[in-house]
């Protein structure tokens, strides 16, 4: 048995926390993939190059195309790439696409979006998860893409032509550990176990709410007065956050795109879980989307861009 | 000239990282103030006397009665004094009153409020800057006590009708301090000096946003694209998060007091300062509530309930 069979390129999915890198066939699928604590936020200048071949291991010697998605193209990341404007379709992140200085690999450029007001909104990695979960020629389409900066993205016709960016998992994840209302919340039995009743409530809550600094405090008056468990308190925190976030990014989308179609949901299993659960109590249809999004994204990319046949 | 010229009460306002104590005149008249760093997450069980004679000094040994506020009575504190049900009236305050063990002082109880949906609110100390500030009598009128967990509240004809939480303070710290919109941040030139356009334009943001966890995130993408300084990121953030609560208390409030009559905002001159700038952006009338409502609100609640005469 062949422990490297042929294979056309290496992709990097390279962000804030870690990297991913996977081994892809001639076709683009995933022959192997191997992931690192080497993130971003983990490297200072001068280190990337020696972490590319720390998490690319023996597949660092294989003379293959490489390409990369991610934060790893941010200001704190290898090399800075340009945003690229949208609308972008395939042919534009094709264009914007840039080398390292040692040739080590190329990177996806983020995109940048501004609203109606002018303010503007960033993203890198998500424009490679969309391209690689939706069908190109495809009609409006929504997807959400779940995290610690949930991305909500329109797409039509395989153009991404605007975005939002809400801060749900970080909010979440500083809560729960910064806040008074972690003071009061136990850790769950289980991390995997959704409580459903009580994240169903917090997602009715987050969907109601007119103000979000109002509806997170009852979790600490409710514990106070014994109406909520303190192992409960994480599950209906996030509750109030997703629930929150679908409404504002139904409102933000509402206009353009009325939701007849399923949301794509793209993400790890547990967020496309709660997603599911938060998105149908508001009547919005959903789906999951493909897995390994980013490495069908980034094989796309690699293709049109002439580094595989 | 007497150092500690005649009083009727010592008056101690006791919160959650601060106690202030007051010595009172027979006609309530502050006469002199003392403050320390003994709030009730600096104490545990059993500290709570001891820290008591440390605040009051050389009052300690003078023969007047005491009343306290705010979170020494949580269930954090020194002893946990029940809640009061919401509409409150300060009779209803008195009736509340608990001493703690060895006589030391009387504690003035906090108040709950359920919601339309039955969702509890409560809070501990804003009871007596209530009683101090408002006019006995007066008629409906409403108030918001910005800080770490702002709040507002109607009073009508003497009597606390219902009130709200906003995290609006805690939430700011959690951001600067913890959160990817911190790191972009630098301290301002001075604390007390507020950089007005760009609070004005925060403001703007957090009244009209449909998502929080949206609009906060624009203060990361502006920094990124060049198009807010870091040291005016805290302002801008101060701002979305001060708005977002008045156009959520705005709506909370509106069914039944139409903000024809000035909202009272009573606080620190500095919060007061930016909650005038706010509501006026909102088109909300305010004005500045009396200083020292707490010392005030204690007399006369001390004096309802015959501890002076």
């Amino acid at each position: 048995m062949n422990p490297n069979p042929p294979a056309s390129l290496l992709a990097l999915d390279w962000g804030t926390s870690s990297a991913r890198a996977y081994r892809l066939a001639a076709g683009g699928a995933v022959l192997d993939r191997r992931e690192a604590p080497l993130g971003v936020m983990q490297l200072r200048a001068g280190q990337h190059a020696a972490a590319l071949v720390s998490l690319l291991g023996d597949w660092a010697g294989e003379r293959l195309p490489r390409i990369a998605s991610g934060m790893i193209g941010s200001r704190q990341g290898w090399i800075e790439v340009p945003y690229v404007d949208c609308p972008a379709d395939t042919v534009a992140l094709v264009a914007g696409l840039r080398t390292t200085p040692g040739g080590e690999m190329a990177i996806v450029p983020g995109l940048v979006h501004r609203d109606g007001d002018g303010v503007p909104d960033v993203l890198r990695g998500e424009e490679t998860q969309i391209v690689g979960a939706v069908p190109e020629g495809d009609e409006g389409i929504l997807a959400v893409l779940p995290g610690t900066h949930s991305k909500w993205v329109r797409v039509e016709s395989g153009r991404i032509v605007s975005f939002a960016t809400f801060m749900t998992g970080e909010l979440f994840a500083l809560l729960v550990q910064h806040s008074i209302l972690g003071r009061l919340a136990a850790p769950p039995a289980a991390e995997a176990t959704l409580h459903h009743p009580v994240f169903a409530d917090g997602v009715a809550r987050g969907l109601a709410c007119d103000g979000l600094t109002h509806a997170i405090f009852a979790a600490r008056t409710r514990c106070l007065l014994g109406e909520l468990a303190a192992e409960d308190v994480g599950d209906w925190l996030s509750g109030v956050l997703i629930g929150h976030e679908i409404a504002a990014a139904r409102r933000w989308a509402g206009a353009s795109i009325p939701l007849t179609t399923p949301v794509q949901i793209i993400g790890s299993h547990a967020l496309v879980e709660r997603y599911q659960v938060a998105l149908s109590l508001a009547d919005v249809r959903s789906a999951a989307g493909p897995p390994e999004a980013a490495a069908r994204g980034l094989f796309r990319i690699a293709r049109l861009a002439g580094m595989v046949p």
